[in-house]
């Protein structure tokens, strides 16, 4: 190995090291500290992000990547070498443009604007939180104004989420999509709804965590490399590829969502089980983007985990487990409900039919607000129209509406297209899967994760970071991302519930 | 303040940073890591440990702390920032003078080396271990000779622990306690030992944690800054002085155990909750040494915890806990039960009668090693003599001998009496607190500790690193670390147990 290339493997190794330190301080916060913990956890992790920011952006990073982009100027662009140092080139001329100033000054904005979130969406009102997420978007558009011109100014944003994915594109397949999926809506909405009263009774937590392990421990995910605990939102995290952690939580009056909130969270997590070992502590470590990872978790989740054949396999065996709750309730019956559609005001609880209309709302918002094109103060009045538009209902409030997420409280502008991307590609390696896997539906039945996984792992988890998203479903499916394998996905499950 | 010190404060806030989030690795290692992540784990903590170092050891700060050091010259020494930079000093000093490529050296052959013990513990096969322990002990010697001659080459090993204590110091208390604590022994030998065949019963887990819980909640030590989990080997950490963990365990065959370490480290952790929280983030902050920190350990497990006052509040209670363990088991049978002497060979599960010559056994082998009267592979028959002339009794091979502990195989040599010094410290407070307050007996026995943790706080805890370990005894108790109390208070209680 180039004697630059070691060296630069070195120090972005530590960098990798003090990274992972603070994901595993992040995780502790949210599922172990005690509530005094929190002033001198926030100092440490402070410390560490400054570190890490600061070793990344020696002058001496800077010279080791331009001496090596050209020694690797005629190399093998697939090789993993010549990736690692494009990865963190590009990552190294983002973190050089943004001056530390501005991320103190981000950090110290952001925190009193989710503090003016946090009151105002108790007192559903907008006025108090206003000016902040002005200044936020203020401090976006600088932050964009770091970078070379793009095509359009949200281009730079959603570049720290899904490199290399353009405003254009992500308009453009959500246009493909939307009326598809309003009219698919409205059409289910035309139907009898379907009967779901039994997955609101009581359940019991420690049955739901066992047979959310067991699911999981089924479909692959590696306990030896990995755990799970409680935290009041569920996520999963990685501190190397043998250390890849998520939580779950309960919530009584939604019982269902703690096992496939499980479900969910290892996808993400096994995705990062299966990245290439040999990526460890470079840049090509961990999933290639926001979107990808979400297609893993939205896969288990719903296209395995949400699926008939899937239900064919352990329904018995949940019946078995509360006897009382499912009391007469058939598969067919129990498969219906934990599919049921149903438009409503809170994303994070909707169903698989409604939530990508959600992202949309979000994403045009966004970009409105980053071009100017929308006013600020008017989001509330748009909000509610475009709820209207898509899902046909209106919000009593804006606690309800415009101040649900926290999203842009943190001054977090530019992934939540990812939640819909990942929608999208799931469906899209799905239908590829299907075709690789013919028996795909009865080996579910089974029980048997085995092929799926191995699939996964060699198509998807291995390659890390290495290509980027787009570029990554391309190889795998032969397109870019389309919306149509979504669509199909959505229309073909929800003709046969709800009989269209 | 002057300019420089807030610069100070600042550079060695994040060393503290860096050492806390190292804490939070280390805990996490400990208490929950999967068996997958010990690698990565292992090279985070490595980078964390050298970027510590080397941000401590930077000109920069040495110019700050000579500069300092000229600035306070004449300042009150009493003054928290006076002694704050003479701490700070004191270990740049020390840290500047241990090269980096050393502590490289000593991690490499410290792993292996405890491997070699592990595998000589398995076969009792000391000649496994001794070309290991050799090189070990070469090692430490060459890590003296970084340091200016001090009167025994022991007193530079020693001072890492306890800062300004000298080896002759603790040879003289040592020589003053063992003939006492030998006498005893035999004494207790002597006569009719006592009945605790209950002890050994089958207790339930959860219940022994949670009567443990209910204790030290009593005690005092503050859940909204700490928690406890359960590890292999009990241990308190702190990550700041809101947050201080501690940790217990169950042994089937030992099931008292999981009550009375969970008293003795919550004496460490009500320390360290204890210590002024202006210290935060730079060198005063965290208990002082090390015996001082066991003072505060063996109070609450032993002093205040195995006494007759303690248990006539809670043996009800624990009775009530455990009916069938303990049915016709009065309170004075219990309380000798949990008092038992007994000569044995390991000391980890040493009573507090015999505790002590376990210590001095080590000591006197680790400054022979050091100085070089020991040779290393006389080790073992030494060892064994001494256990013949202290406890009247031989280990059948050298598991349960000289290679009993794990200390050596780190290249740790320098503490182990600090555990015994803990002892004596803990009676010499004990002596002073009940002249401060007088009927300290009858607020135990009405299972009141406010006031004796008050007294603890305001004289012990809240100074945290200011004074060095034998400067706070004498401030503290008007004299020296001394055996004589800890004499008294053995002889005191034994005498009333076993009648002598």
């Amino acid at each position: 190995m180039s004697e630059k290339l070691s060296k630069l493997k070195e120090l972005l190794g530590e960098v990798s090291d003090i990274n992972r330190a603070a994901a595993v301080l992040g995780w502790d916060q949210q599922v172990n500290m005690p509530p005094g913990g929190s002033e001198g956890r926030g100092q440490q992790l402070a410390t560490l992000g400054k570190i890490a920011q600061e070793k990344f952006t020696t002058d001496e990073v800077g010279k080791l990547l331009d001496d090596l982009k050209q020694e690797f100027a005629g190399a093998d662009a697939d090789s993993d070498d010549a990736a690692m140092i494009r990865v963190a080139a590009r990552n190294y001329d983002k973190a050089k443009r943004v001056p530390p100033e501005f991320i103190a000054e981000q950090a110290i904005v952001s925190t009193k604007a989710f503090e003016a979130w946090v009151d105002a969406r108790r007192k559903s009102d907008f006025s108090i939180f206003l000016p902040h997420l002005e200044k936020n978007v203020e401090l976006v558009k600088k932050y964009v104004s770091f970078f070379p011109p793009a095509d359009h100014p949200y281009d730079t944003l959603l570049d720290d989420y899904e490199p290399g994915m353009k405003t254009a594109e992500v308009k453009a397949i959500f246009d493909g999509l939307r009326p598809k999926q309003v009219k698919l809506i409205k059409a289910i909405a035309a139907t009898k709804q379907v009967k779901d009263d039994f997955l609101h009774k009581k359940y019991n937590e420690k049955k739901l965590w066992d047979f959310g392990v067991d699911v999981i421990t089924q479909y692959g995910y590696d306990w030896s490399r990995g755990r799970q605990d409680k935290a009041p939102h569920p996520f999963e995290t990685s501190f190397n590829v043998n250390d890849v952690r998520i939580t779950t939580r309960f919530e009584a009056d939604n019982p269902m969502a703690t096992l496939f909130s499980t479900f969910h969270e290892s996808g993400h997590a096994m995705y990062e089980q299966g990245v290439n070992p040999a990526y460890e502590r470079t840049t090509l470590a961990g999933g290639t983007s926001l979107a990808i990872h979400e297609s893993q978790s939205r896969m288990w989740e719903n296209l395995v985990g949400r699926s008939l054949p899937f239900w064919e396999h352990f329904y018995p065996k949940l019946k078995k487990t509360f006897p009382s709750q499912l009391d007469g309730v058939s598969l067919k019956t129990f498969y219906k409900a934990i599919n049921k559609v149903e438009p409503s005001f809170i994303r994070v609880n909707a169903d698989e039919a409604t939530y990508n209309l959600h992202i949309m709302l979000r994403l045009e918002l966004e970009i409105g607000m980053v071009e100017g094109s929308i006013a600020i103060k008017d989001l509330p009045e748009i909000w509610n129209a475009k709820m209207q538009e898509y899902f046909g209902i209106t919000p009593s409030n804006d606690a309800k509406g415009v101040l649900q997420d926290v999203h842009w409280s943190y001054g977090s502008i530019g992934y939540f297209s990812t939640y819909a991307l990942g929608n999208l590609v799931s469906a899209q390696l799905w239908e590829k899967i299907n075709k690789d896997i013919r028996n795909l539906d009865d080996q579910i039945r089974q029980g048997n994760f085995n092929e799926l996984l191995t699939w996964l792992r060699a198509k998807v988890h291995v390659h890390g970071h290495k290509y980027d998203p787009q570029d990554l479903v391309q190889k795998v499916t032969g397109s870019k991302i389309t919306p149509e394998p979504y669509v199909r996905y959505l229309t073909t499950k929800y003709s046969e519930i709800y009989g269209l």
